[in-house]
């Protein structure tokens, strides 16, 4: 089959190459990939940014990890799916045994293994996974909504992790995930959801999916903003997705005592000031990583099928897979949100 | 009647002085100072150091906070309390209307006052105390106990908002309510408390409270033992005490992915990873300040009552009001814990 | 001035009297009525059901408790409110002291007041009130919003009590409260919303305020229609909100294993199968008092201020205070959901 | 192999049988039993008693499900565990794919099987299980330790549905489970413990195992004993543990306002007044089944191997598993708690 390589000696860019399709082993599956996604940590390792931790991937791999396709073939002991379903793909593959596989946060197992950087992703035509990483998808979603809602899953989970209903939301990022955790957060009853958009069509974005408020990144103008909109208070809960120092910055500053954030992104190292950020506030503070493996894509299966979200509304460009360099040229231009992968047979 | 006065210009120490006692205005109570206790916050301002907000107190004021006393009198409209009742005090004191003390949250008042901080405390013969301040004491409890129960509630509000039960829990820093914390998550079913002391005898209280495992404060050491105590994967719980750089940093870093920290003190400013040491880990992190009004006092009374902790245990030293000198001078060497000072009259 | 009085002596009706403006004394304050509404308790106890403890009341007392109106004159040690403000009113009365006020369940006080049945009400002129019933509303909220804040606020409170986000909830019963708890669970993220209501009017509102299934009350439909929309699993959460033997029965038999189920009205004894209905399921079943004091309060505002909700628009008829009889045959008349009472002087 | 069997057409008792050992498919392994303890469920097979669903196992079966064992043989796709390991066995048996799966509640699975009762169990010399059921033991666990976490873990279970820290706990009901219940809740930082026992040995095993108060199972001096022990609110938590209808009655009428209750035996039906008993007093009452997959062993664990447990204590009596009649006359024997079967081989 055909797939998008990438070797530590690449640098920049990626390779397509013929590929042999791997043995079902027990516990396994071989999936027929319809539709990918592309992810911004995608871009740092198709880039060879120094970010998202490029030197620790398996070489070589085919990266990739958000998409859905249809099972082709299960291994012995599979139970989760069955040949003929349509999946989309959980990107985190859990041990099952560590402490907290026990205490049932496979998500951030011990002994880890991600989709795309420890073990072949998706972009190719074929992929074999663990069952664990299979989400059979009910009758009536497409793979284009399937594909999309393991980001979703990230903006769904943060979400979760603060109180939402009756509180003032300040999203920090208009990134995909940025937006779409504003969109949630509106349908999950917040009463105001401040977004912060560095690009003009972000903002319109941000504003057309349900956001009160939206703003720059001008920490001032956040601030100020923030300042109006809660009575001087600051906001009960923030999600910081910009992953950036300025970011988590603002995020902090505008909380209110007894505020709730949640930090998705990897900022780099930089002074914090534990004391009056932190403590004197008695904030609680979430780092984030991933989805709840299953309840978040329960939740978000069941708002789908309802028709409250439509995950395919994110999409602004679909490219054959083939076409990958292109794809991730246009991935993060101006009024391009999410970039869809076809690979086509 | 005399009290313990500090003013913006007496740089370090205090006065003893003769002041009149308020009057009691509607909501108010007059109390009679049984016990008093020294906190590290009292200490702060007796010297004069630059942390704990000095320049902001409220000038000249008594100073002091932890205490218990007999209620005198008690003005109109007050229910929670009556003349003769024995209590215990929080230092707190909530406006009851803004958003955190709508939300349960009046320990965090957008409003917040303190005593000995922004109102006479209660390093004198007398206090007056809004009557929301007022804990009374049960039967049997002495004024010696229900003035310790101040700062073990710091301890116990921190073990509130972790798992305890059947947790690995770390404790950085055997200062007094350090050495109380390792004491209650042990009453609290902690299969594992670990707890890091400076000094040899705050290791030897530790381990004598039931500590499982008493390590100096060296990082390295800190490490190791931590690692060998959790199987390789790091603490679920870590509660930091000291409110230092390497506290705050030993802290994090031995906390296993999806655990949860609470950092108590106020650390300086410091440089910071949020990537590695919070967001990778999805790690918890909770910022406190102060007791939940009231819960963490009825859990602590119910504990005390029971006869299954007991505050005083905590007490070193019981020095007359008026030789508060030589109490400052006592707080913080080496064997002593708390301070306790009783005015004579 | 002029007040809606019950006494024992009366069976059904209540008599319109002369009665003294009580004195203001320390921590109470004097409101004039603006609006208040007809609550089903109000409704037994004018005509003197049997059910919601009639004979308990303390008589001669004014009865009714939800309204709004502007504060005239506060007593000493108020600080909750001041002259001029206008004010909704939380019907409970803590003591502030018992276990329950302790651990934040002011609304479940161990030593409970309220408001029309231990204490002069609102279907009067003015009313005397301790602080704490005081909930200042902001600029921009009616007096006619502010006095539906407090059923609405049973309704929020119960969907406080589970998870809604992503969740498919069962309404049982669509009187005024059951109404709100249909509307507010879409608002908060609700997947499905199955609303179940003995009258059509009160399905086609259900259906108009966002319900995504509405269903007559018979047992098999309700049961039927659950099935299906729930891919044979039953409902994640219950809300059980008529108060009858028939609507616990069926709320316990359309849950979903694991399900939460919150019963707020008075049922009659009745024969409970506690395994097979609680224990195989492992359900979380909460009984359901009134309102958080005063986190619920806080949230509905913030919705009311954002536009989200409007408690006006369940408002049906609006009749001028001396009419009371006629507003009481109105109350439960087909097409009717609140009816307002306005002191016309 | 040798194995307990019972069919339908048996009525009491059971057989001692030559059976095959079953095949290891994928997913399965294959496990040497060491020691298996008898529930109070193998207990109603064997007398055949119209309690605990008999007509539902599937017939011919082998009972038992409480065991410890060394596992021999693995199946393709297992990596939770190896040839070689000493695990104890969880009992339920989860699809991975409903509802409750999704949510992390495997426990209730909605298509679960129940080891003994769908599937052959543990009576036996060789028994294969789903990997899923196995809970790899540390070094030091005995195997006769290791049988009994699967009823201690109803137990601790039970206490991790209710706040206990601090808080009065009754536990109604002094079989294996209502034990090891009033120890766990000690250990874990009851204020007050009050266990009710019908028996004088369990009343004077709970007082050993830390209870603070033991009464016997009259109502009437229970709630004098509640009532005395709370000051008269109540306890705040609850654990009926006897599946009676006056241990349910009793359990409801000792609450506090606001406080939450457990259900984990199987009371027949019986007259409930939700109104007095739950509404009114805000309680929150939880369902039990089982325990969590995996929490509740993570913690056991921890708890063991800390030394502040040992499951082996409440082991009575160890009879070889050829014995099983006089086993099952043993079990609920004055003096009896919990019955260990050994297969001789």
């Amino acid at each position: 089959m055909k797939a998008v390589v990438k070797t530590h000696e690449m640098g920049a860019g990626a390779e397509w190459r013929d590929v042999p399709i791997a043995d079902v082993t027990p516990g396994d599956i071989l999936v027929k990939v319809e539709k990918a996604a592309i992810c911004g940590s995608d871009k740092d390792r198709y880039r060879w940014e120094p970010s998202m931790g490029n030197p620790n991937f398996t070489s070589p791999i085919i990266i990739g990890h958000e998409m859905a396709g249809r099972v082709v073939e299960v291994g012995p002991g599979v139970t989760r799916t069955k040949a003929g379903d349509l999946i989309a793909v959980e990107t985190h593959i859990p041990c099952g045994t560590c402490i907290q596989c026990m205490m049932g946060d496979q998500h951030i197992c011990h002994n880890l293994k991600v989709l795309g950087l420890n073990r072949d992703g998706c972009f190719s035509e074929y992929v074999t996974l663990p069952q664990a990483c299979a989400i059979p998808l009910p009758k009536g979603v497409t793979s284009e909504q399937g594909a999309l809602l393991e980001p979703m899953g990230i903006a769904y989970h943060a979400l979760s992790k603060v109180k939402v209903a009756g509180n003032s939301v300040l999203v920090v990022g208009c990134g995909p995930i940025g937006l779409m955790a504003a969109q949630l957060a509106k349908i999950l009853g917040a009463s105001c959801v401040i977004a912060v958009g560095k690009y003009p069509f972000q903002r319109e974005m941000a504003k057309s999916l349900g956001a009160t408020l939206v703003i720059t990144s001008d920490p001032g103008e956040v601030k100020t903003a923030v300042q109006d909109a809660t009575d001087g208070y600051g906001v009960g809960a923030a999600l910081e997705m910009t992953g950036s120092v300025p970011g988590v910055g603002i995020a902090f500053e505008c909380m209110r005592k007894g505020g709730e954030l949640v930090l998705i992104g990897f900022p780099k190292p930089m002074t914090f000031d534990f004391q009056t950020s932190l403590v004197r506030k008695e904030l609680k503070v979430h780092g984030q990583h991933g989805r709840r493996m299953y309840e978040t894509w329960a939740d978000l299966l069941a708002l789908l099928k309802a028709g409250i979200i439509d995950p395919a509304q994110y999409v602004t460009s679909d490219v054959p897979l083939e076409e990958f360099d292109k794809a991730f040229e246009l991935a993060g231009r101006e009024g391009q949100i999410k970039i869809v992968l076809t690979p086509v047979s």
